[in-house]
């Protein structure tokens, strides 16, 4: 019940089955984005690419698998934003130039890119999409230097912000982490070849074997020398997003170097011991929820049972009946189990309260159902400020936390009691790893701020094209 | 982990909004039926229909359901078995006759179909499906009786086997279910509309009131009028499927007027009775597994986690690379968490064992990352016979446990230890009615015999068409 | 500019290629259906369909034939009359019956089959199309024959009016044609297997040798053993469809044994004998005046221009603008040369005039080019009565020449003159055949007269399905 | 039976309806380019654009049209060379540049693309297609004049070859034609707004008035303050498509201010005076001999009859059969009526001669037709050399005129006779407008010259993208 996060990327290279098992890779992390997919692969005659709203198990399948010929290959799962559906901001972005063939996908956040992108337009530039990303590969297409590794080391030292970011060239794959690290990077092997991915769950599906984290800072270079690293940034505090171990990444996966389920049971450990409350029954909001609830319930020996059923089948669009359903928008994710909820007291755990409304509703139908009390624990501190790294968050104002007491969030969801994790307690859980996070939407404290200026003349670009 | 169900039906009659209404209703049902779905409407113009393969939140939009025009409307859910896109044996089926149009939708299966077809087919018949149900609209053609009504109360006296049937007539929506009750239906309330479906989950998404299950041998025909029962059969001893207890429905409905969360709780709490073991940690296959661990983990006293992630964005087909993976066909749905398992002895929960293939895959799984000991506990007895009353099973000798021991099944799947719940430990989670339950698949005691001839001439018309 | 057909039919036996030489003869008859097409093959397996609405050479693709397997194949082109695209009425009909397969493909029109259709429902048959031909196929399926081919000569007898039929078992192709012959048939025959098409330019296409017409009465059966012609009917008088050598048939095809293009240059040499004008040029109308309009050239020798250009790439729908412009539904189609008008004196030569709408523009489009004089000549008589055989025409009281005098008609269209073809002059030109011919919608005389009773059961039939 | 054309262009400024009116403007120059078409229109909140392969009546419906709002339009027809569906390369174009958004779209062939490409490339452009249009819209973005007029000037003024060009900027649309204007271009109005359009059969069927021809070198401006005429390149003299007049123009066309239909005919009587024959009678190959022959048979004194038969309903596709049809390319196209053949002395009179091939399957059509002897006559003289000038001819080797004598033509297609009009009888046609047009495929006098150098480098950028 949470943020949308912005992608998952995926790349190989130096694999007879490329495409497939990138393919595999992006349907191992669906979660991390799930409105677009694409895939470009390198062929001996040229790059290969196909990109599609949908689902990864729909946009791909034998036939279009069999045509993205070649070993090498990225891939690109994310959340759309506009309408179209031949979005040509789906990624990978695929362009030619004098370098040749470039593909590149991206996960996270520019905060310079419309200040670059005015630039660029102002001496002829002409952009194709209104994604941020493509201001990279123009700034590549325009580099002075003589070969393409040198490009993508210029390209990238001029913009700011977080990126993980994945290029195929015609002959090399090349990892590029900005020097915070904001969102996750891992490299992997599968047999002789290499495999970079955002989240460990990817290397599992495909049984490739897990190497390390691309640092922040770091610059990957695999081609059929190996794999070289590069410094291109002066290296300053990392700042990883704490979310992916709240919300974002799968439990079975490891991020920044962590398990997620081990740092997701402790959060909902800690939080039984912050805002502990007599109760008769843990029940997780699912999915969000679950593990942290697991950990509520061993550290307050209240047993944990699922109040709640989700459904599974929600698809792209869902239609409203014209009479009103009492909260209608949760109904057709959750529905309750009365014998578990009716007489009790309950203790509903998520991860986060966004706005408060669907907070407020899965709240009234716990209480339809005839619960005694409901208590609600959340197993990350308020969320107060909108995220500028790559994460879909709503505007300040629209924050719960941002402009109201725990009391008032209490009476505004209508729960019998209200408990959020501590910034302590959250950080805690990443033990010794606990200076090398970034929790700006919890504090406040932003490790790079937005450039003020300049906003203005992207809205000319900014209009949905055919 | 399990069996395919055959359907979900759904009918409301006497709303303005017929048609969105039984698409909400599905969409809660989906998960008894994922491949094809159709709602067909009764407008003052006629019949209005849409049948499509494909998930229900998929099949219909704003503008498909605004031409469903009409105020009653049936619709279906169903696994489809052919190929086509077409499928001409998606229900609900709809034909004209001398007693005008009417559509059918049908959850079961008929044992004597072949034989009426036969029958039928000699006589001159053109059947249009593959379809058991068609012959119950051949007969209801063919009826000598003057009123529709008494038409359909001619037809189904006719069949034999496991029926919930919805019929949609220009003026009256009809249920009946079969002497036996083998599958359910129950009745409900929308404001002044009545509503007819497989299962309470879709009574509570539409908040409708939930009003009786419609009883075993029952025919309730809803018309301007209100609602009047009929009793087409001679009474017989019910035989009401236990598998959708273990299995089938979700855990927040009510199923032939049990909560289907408490049963399945309490099967797990008595395979916990019945099948101890010294272990560290339970650890449910989601989702089959979920409530039953939790009984389980409740009774023995072990703790529940969840080791085992489940990825739910499966499409409908799914690309394996070229390359042999592990245990592929169960990593593309779950992945472990290393931090649960490693080093562990672990009870894993599953609802049953049919031919123990996925199930040695998951104990290969579960050991690979790191378990000191695998225990594999069923919360239903050993599968010994196929259904012949709605369930897709495999042929007999395709069930494991239909010729070997539990020590040979433990064997084949590599676990540590293998525990099934006893049949009378099953029967007792429906406590005082466990005579009014079929577990022929357990038991070999199959309330209704199949017809043993006649079978020949039925594959005549088993060829696809276009 | 004129009427629409019923229909063109094909159908091969014993060849390895059928299908795709069925779609070559369909495409050398698209002029006769230009709204939908089918082809149905006999493969081993079974029959395999494809059936859409377009172009011919748009719906089959090299996939698609190459799924149609078996050396036995049918097809069919039509002017479709409902909007559907899964239009269930597009042939062949196919269907499964006690018999095994059949499919029927047919051109022409039934005159009882409401009353046919309305005593089989009585009987409890269910319709799946609102098409006359399923009658015969349910017919077919009620016969207490013993074989196939006495089940067909049985079917036929029943029916009356205009058809010419094929049908394909799994083991014949059979063609039937109605005792007047209203509707072209011919045999020809390719290498070792036998063709059966409704005109000869398809057989020219597939370089297949022109044998024969299938006589008016005559049943053929196609089979292993060769070629058989039997006798369902008692004989009657020939009553041959004249329009087919007006309009209908392509200029390259024998028709009922005559040559179509020097039948209507005959037409067009007698329309300048009996209907002279001093004038500067003679003008066809495209497409359909041409041969005609060379024929008056010749006989009066006055020199024929281009002075209308036709435009062949119209689309299934054209979209008009807002603005009104003057005779816009002739302008899609045609545009006046000025050079070739403008200051002279016009003969417009075109095969007929209908409701006069569309000659009326034609004139003023010519007027509009600065025409000094427009003499309107036409290759047939006044059509003053319905077609009943299997021409799509409009009713009586829309038929300009029904109601209006030759002088009124002049006036309604704006013509300098208006000239029509004799019906001595027009069974002139087929020569000794001119009592073989049906001239009903000129003269009034129906070989058949409709039943008047039994339309109104029929209604409840005509709804669209899905 | 001819050449390719590139396209037709069609544009309008201040029209309620514009999008409307640019359909229906395409639709009468469908001849111009059979593939591929595209509007884009100027509404008040940004460009709205469609593009697909196909016919313009197929590409659009009443909704498509419907969302192309804005009183502004540009539209273009042309034929594709690649296999995709979505083809980058279909026009008009469409950017964002500083300027703000701009189309545009191009009828003929820029001789020095590939350098400005590559020059382009090297500078960091990044294009997106592999149309020689796009290097226009690359210098329109790099340049830097100040305002949008200015930057078109500048931009048309660096390339080189022939183009009808038309841009659509967010306030006016704008007409350059290239200094020697190889391709026509004229201008018109509809009420109170203005059009430029390809040929002016579009004007008829819109009913727009013919103002004039837009010149050789002119550059025309129209906004919301009139028409403005610009010069952006120095005078030199006119080298206009001969080829217009013999073939691609429709005849009821004025085109480079001609007639098309009279100068046609006066190509056909020309060519009875250089080349008679003692023949029975003319036959046209359709469409494109159809009007010569008129005038040949004007001239000659021979009836001209329609011996050939073409079928129209020719799709994207055809399918050929597995065995090998005589003649079959030719036979989905054309069939001989054997009552206007056999027996006779024919002349074939076609507008041109390629590679042979066709000419020679006609002729063995006609003489298994029976024909008695087969005279082939050309309406312009051997075609010796390719086009460079925007028609899509094949290579000089494959010409069979640049390489074989009248007589090895007549071996090769097996003629009795061939005869072609003479290059002075040709310009003839055009009278007093003899020395304005281009005859470089006929004399070898190329009014410019190729670059020889740097189309290596274009080799890099000819791959198909996704």
């Amino acid at each position: 019940m949470s943020f949308k996060d912005e992608c998952a990327v995926f790349g190989i290279f130096g694999h007879p089955d490329a495409a497939r098992v990138t393919y595999l890779g992006l349907y191992a992390m669906q979660h991390r984005g799930q409105e677009a997919a694409g895939i470009v692969s390198s062929s001996p005659t040229g790059f290969r690419s196909r990109k599609r709203r949908g689902y990864v198990a729909d946009i791909f399948d034998e036939d279009s698998l069999e045509k993205l010929e070649g070993t090498s290959a990225i891939g690109h799962a994310r959340y759309s934003t506009s309408g179209e559906n031949n979005d040509s901001n789906t990624q990978p972005l695929y362009i030619e130039c004098k370098f040749g063939e470039i593909a590149v996908c991206h996960n996270g956040n520019l905060v310079n890119a419309h200040l670059l992108r005015h630039e660029l337009v102002e001496h002829g530039s002409i952009f194709r999409t209104t994604s941020d990303t493509e201001v990279i590969l123009h700034l590549y297409a325009k580099s002075m230097q003589r070969n393409r590794e040198d490009a993508i080391f210029d390209a990238v030292r001029t913009v700011s912000g977080a990126f993980s970011l994945l290029f195929q060239t015609p002959d090399a794959l090349v990892a590029v982490r900005d020097p915070r690290g904001f969102r996750p990077l891992v490299l992997g092997k599968l047999g002789e070849s290499y495999v970079l991915c955002s989240e460990t769950c990817a290397l599992d599906l495909i049984e490739a074997e897990y190497i390390r984290e691309i640092e922040p800072g770091e610059m990957v270079v695999i081609d059929k020398n190996g794999v070289r690293s590069l410094r291109p940034f002066s290296e300053v505090q990392p700042s990883q997003c704490i979310f992916e171990h709240v919300y974002f990444a799968r439990p079975d996966s490891y991020v920044f170097g962590r398990d997620v389920h081990a740092t997701r049971l402790a959060m909902g450990r800690q939080l039984a011991r912050e805002s502990p409350v007599d109760a008769d029954v843990v029940v997780p909001v699912p999915d969000s929820g679950v593990v942290a609830a697991v950990g509520y319930s061993q550290e307050s020996g209240l047993p944990m049972e699922f109040g709640l059923i989700r459904n599974h089948y929600v698809g792209r669009t869902f239609i409203e009946p014209r009479q009103s359903i009492r909260n209608f928008g949760v109904k057709v994710k959750l529905n309750p189990v009365r014998s578990v909820i009716k007489g009790r007291r309950i203790i509903l755990v998520d991860d986060s309260i966004i706005r408060g409304t669907t907070s407020r509703k899965i709240v009234g139908m716990v209480r339809n159902a005839g619960a005694a009390e409901v208590h609600f624990r959340v197993s990350s501190p308020p969320t107060t400020g909108p995220c500028h790294y790559g994460i879909d968050t709503p505007k300040r104002e629209e924050l719960i936390a941002s402009n109201h007491s725990i009391e008032e969030i209490k009476e505004y969801i209508d729960a019998d009691s209200v408990g959020y994790l501590s910034q302590d307690g959250l950080l805690g859980a990443v033990e010794k790893d606990r200076d090398r996070y970034c929790s700006a939407c919890f504090s406040g404290n932003y490790p790079i701020e937005l450039p003020t200026q300049g906003r203005d003349q992207l809205k000319l670009f900014e209009k949905v094209r055919d």
